[in-house]
């Protein structure tokens, strides 16, 4: 399949299938069943200083705690009921310990087993979970190297969305997603395809070089996105809020207390999703997004939306600058004996390399090559 | 099943499975596996004075018309993809012609009709659709007596999410969600799980009458939902917006055009569904509400949440007074011949009489019938 | 002076010079040159239960103090930089102490002296305040019965403006203005120019009976404004959110805390100023107003908006009713010794009477009478 | 005086009085009494293409046409009663020709030619005007060199504050203030201070060096700011929204037209004014803010706000980069025959070249060097 990008088309370009290249190297299709994948329900992240971390997620992020203990805090967002969206575990190296979806019955748990398995992958299952608040839960090595787990089972805990009494300004209302680098995104799309995602969006070039895609189970813009780059690492994690002016809230209190240094990037519209954004950086580096109001994708047809990594709205609306490092750095994930993966590199161009600094190019208007005032260009 | 309103519980209650009691006057569950719901998609209104409507719905309310002709106008919100939410027909009288649902696969039209032809209802397919931009599709007059229509083929036409060029202060993104009125909730609930919808709130008393219940197939609050009343008969139709300040701007205008007066309830937020609401009557007198926020309830086992009937914050989080319009009025549902259907009394208690006027009793606090200052009680 | 409504007029009229007619009773303007008042500063409440009364304003209303002892608490605003703009102080009786403005000198406070003992009215001077925070200040008994304070002196606070860790979703950032009931509107008014505050808008028949008016001397809307009833009485005090978004979250707030039952009226917006605004009832009754986004008026030929009294939009753009208690009810205010001033008799017709109920009458359109679905009419 | 700012202080510096150090070179004060100032009222831009110009104000940010010819366009905002806030004229050169003000009596416009008479400066009055809409007007060139017009005067026009069928979402709804550049900010300040106007704001350094500051006349944090640099030239001319989500709306519609480029800086929150901001070029790169939300100063001892030139706060409080062309680029300004200004060099330090690049030196904590991700210290 070539790349629906084409000089004259407007941008975006919009697909009724799938526009993604079929991969070079794919990871063959198993004859298994894939688990029912229901969303992205939770990350456990290895923090190196549990109270540096603990203040950043419960003191400036206001994410709830659930639970916790010396080594680990169990927090969620304000319109959760399961019992976590995100753990924070002590650890010696910061670093992603589990993506973790909620699949929709317990028997979907054999099928992940039987899935991966058929696909050569190190398989786990503890009838007891991996973390608290969670039971019977699968943990693999997939593919691609990530730490993925499946669960059913989960403790029930109050749903706060009526609890107003609790918000704060920039209260976090729900997990939206996850977002994975990997070297070869055709062939990580393939796979997860295979695991029963959907593409919703996806960056590409001319020649069919696919720099990013985004992909769902729920009806939004994706529970997790692949960013080329190597890998793998965990690009970001994200949690959505009601409003805009939440967001802002966010940036307004980090300059309060001084630590408008973990602002990364942002706040800005993204023109992939739609969504309006910001990006920051924990203590131990790890990357969150702050994420509100993309659109519904749920329906079996919806239109897959292609954008030109040379588009300078495609990453930001605005065209306000990518930091480098948001291209750049990214989270070490742990093998399932808690050892970091080894990363392996991207060998298809860089979205950096293209669009940024003396060899890049990026356009406001397809065909004018005007610079504008963005510090983009000047890096 | 007893309610799980109990005189010492805190408000909602909140339970794992579906609290409804099961009804009297069973509708029989068809063996037949039932169409794959994907959501609520269109209305099709009848209404008396087209260039009234119109001036409605795309003047006041900013809906973008995909097409019309001299009998109907075609019309969407801005972030959808296909070809319509709302059809207003020229008619004789103001009525609703159709509440349309997508369904995942063509071949869920097959399964509409064996589940409705199981059930002894009228079922008529048309391979070229009821209406423009729509192919093939079945309309039934449901067990309730309403007009549902099922289809999968659609034409597709540009998202205009990204097209801010095109917003308004006030703009419309989304259909939400339909409201019917039904004599018999339980028997309506029942009916409309067997046909794949699960309960995510109700409103019921101690002795378990039930007075609405809110059902979904999409991940959000409802698809739609099921109001005690005489019926068949269409208690609104709701659009959501981004945030709550475009709700607000719809008011702001209507004061300026001077047409207040439209204005039947609201703004407020709504104890059920979370969301920020208004509601409005258009020419003919059709209900349309305006509403944004609820939440997430994709999970298998979203807790349900059952209001007291006498919470006086269920149907207005703020405790503001419900208008009795809006618990006494709603539109005339047509049959598959565009007459009328004819309505069915309500037997059990009407919500309004348990809590306004002398009768009446509502609370803010349980056990504590300390009145206010609201109007509600004055009426 | 004739009224500026007239029956063929659009709604409302806008005038250049003071609209409102001249009073019948005038009390005679002083010789002596008024106090230069730079704005409204702060409000003395007397509070039965100062624990109650704590509750309401600082967990409930987030208001920030900044000094307090067993029977006195001091609060300001977010944005405040002066000692307080509201003092609570228990006392036996639910009343107000003072009506506090802060002057442009301190020479000022001479000027009020001169200018309220021509008046005749009782003036204590105290050099040490009347309140901790606050430095030489002049209390009056004005010739309308309200205890008006002056002062220049203040003790400097930190303006929290900066301080975004501390803002909660509702932040009440300024002091915005006092609203007092008095029986004669005109001659209030003509008293509060002699004063040096100027007329923004008001409510008038065609006959030229005047039902309120709004005065200032900073630029916006008003400092004060005078509401016809029997008086003397102070009817609110209002403060300022930045957005409406933080009014609504007051409301949702409100809810979560079972207590919406002290939402007396709104969220809405105003008719006259073009706020944003909502009403609160604390413990004692006393109302409090939030609002928020009128417009500058400080240009010394700003016009003047008069409103119908019958024109729907006045009170609430979007016509939504005036609840009986909002008219009727309002704080006792206290004389210079602490007890409470007898109230006088409005003569003149009452707003509520010739608006609502029976015999009262308002239109959203003016000579269309529909009366639409409103719960004032039925009341 | 020294500088407010010392290395063990908090950030920002609170001081009393004026902070900013005597000037070197003083303007000698008039004896003559100044204008009483009641506000910016207008500012009067020469374009090169009008068409392209009406476009971006008109349809672009939906400024409200009063008036217009062949070579000149009125623009007011929505909550603007005077005749213009914008006057876009045709001509040979982009600059500004007046920067006008509203004085509060007619007689204040004698003031005005007695107070720069005796500063020796051109002065030009004419009783029907410079600009339609306006009457008996005074422009002088000023000391600094900017061509600075007094007017009482004023054609009214419908304040369009209520007419929200006519809002877009991103309205402007007044004119904030200007913003000057001039090489000596103290010496800028003290005839400013002449003139009536008082500092609220001000950046410096440890040495004392001002880089810039804001002064008010009305009771915000500016009606004009004097910006450290090689003037006279015109910095920008800055309009207010209601809300922060009305600017979002801005970028959001330039994404959507292409134009994004127009977006030099920003959406962000300043630190300086607290106010939220973004920053627009405009076809002739004349500079354009929106802006809202800044704070109360009309007390006389309202509290000045000393900002370190080295805090990376101070004009973004979330830390982001002003880009190079914010500090390097302003419109030229005429003289009152319509021939540019000859610039001054600034001798003093510039505030681009502390803070960014090689030399430059920013922090976001006091004593703490760490870099963080922003790109401004990469350029």
């Amino acid at each position: 399949m070539t790349s629906p990008i084409t000089p004259d088309a407007p941008e975006p370009a919009v697909t009724d299938g799938d526009p993604i290249p079929a991969p070079v190297n794919r990871i063959p299709t198993p004859k298994a069943t894939p688990p029912d994948v229901v969303r992205c329900a939770y990350m456990e992240l290895v923090v190196t200083d549990l109270a540096a971390s603990r203040e950043f997620y419960v003191d400036v992020l206001d994410l709830v705690v659930t639970e916790e203990d010396e080594n680990t805090v169990y927090l969620r967002s304000f319109e959760e009921f399961i019992h976590h969206n995100l753990v924070l575990r002590k650890g010696p190296v910061a670093a992603v310990a589990a993506f973790a979806y909620r699949v929709r019955t317990p028997e979907d748990l054999d099928r992940a087993v039987e899935f991966y398995s058929e696909l050569g992958c190190r398989v786990e299952r503890r009838a007891e979970g991996f973390t608290k608040g969670i039971g019977d839960a699968v943990r693999v090595e997939d593919p691609l190297g990530f730490p993925y787990e499946f669960f059913y089972e989960v403790e029930h805990v109050e749903r706060l969305a009526w609890r107003y009494d609790l918000y704060t300004p920039g209260a976090l209302v729900r997990l939206d997603h996850f977002n994975q680098v990997t070297p070869d995104v055709p062939r990580a799309v393939a796979y997860m395809e295979d695991l029963g995602f959907r593409v919703t969006e996806d960056i590409q070039d001319e020649a069919g070089t696919t720099y990013a895609a985004w992909m769902r189970r729920k009806p939004t813009v994706h529970d997790t996105a692949m960013t080329g780059g190597d890998g793998p690492r965990m690009h970001h994690v994200a949690f959505a809020t009601h409003e805009k002016h939440n967001i802002i809230a966010i940036c307004d209190k980090l300059g309060a207390l001084r630590r408008s240094d973990c602002i990364e990037r942002g706040p800005g519209r993204h023109g992939v999703s739609n969504a309006f954004y910001l990006y920051l950086r924990d203590p131990d580096g790890h990357r969150v997004e702050i994420y509100t109001q993309d659109y519904y994708t749920g329906d079996p047809d919806n239109p897959v939306v292609t954008w030109d990594v040379h588009d300078n709205q495609r990453r930001d609306w605005w065209g306000n600058p990518v930091v480098p490092s948001w291209y750049t750095e990214a989270s070490t994930v742990l093998d399932l004996d808690g050892n970091p993966q080894p990363l392996t590199s991207r060998t298809d161009d860089s979205e950096m390399d293209v669009t940024i600094g003396a060899d890049g190019f990026s356009y406001t208007r397809k065909g004018d090559d005007a610079q504008g005032f963005k510090l983009g260009a000047q890096v």
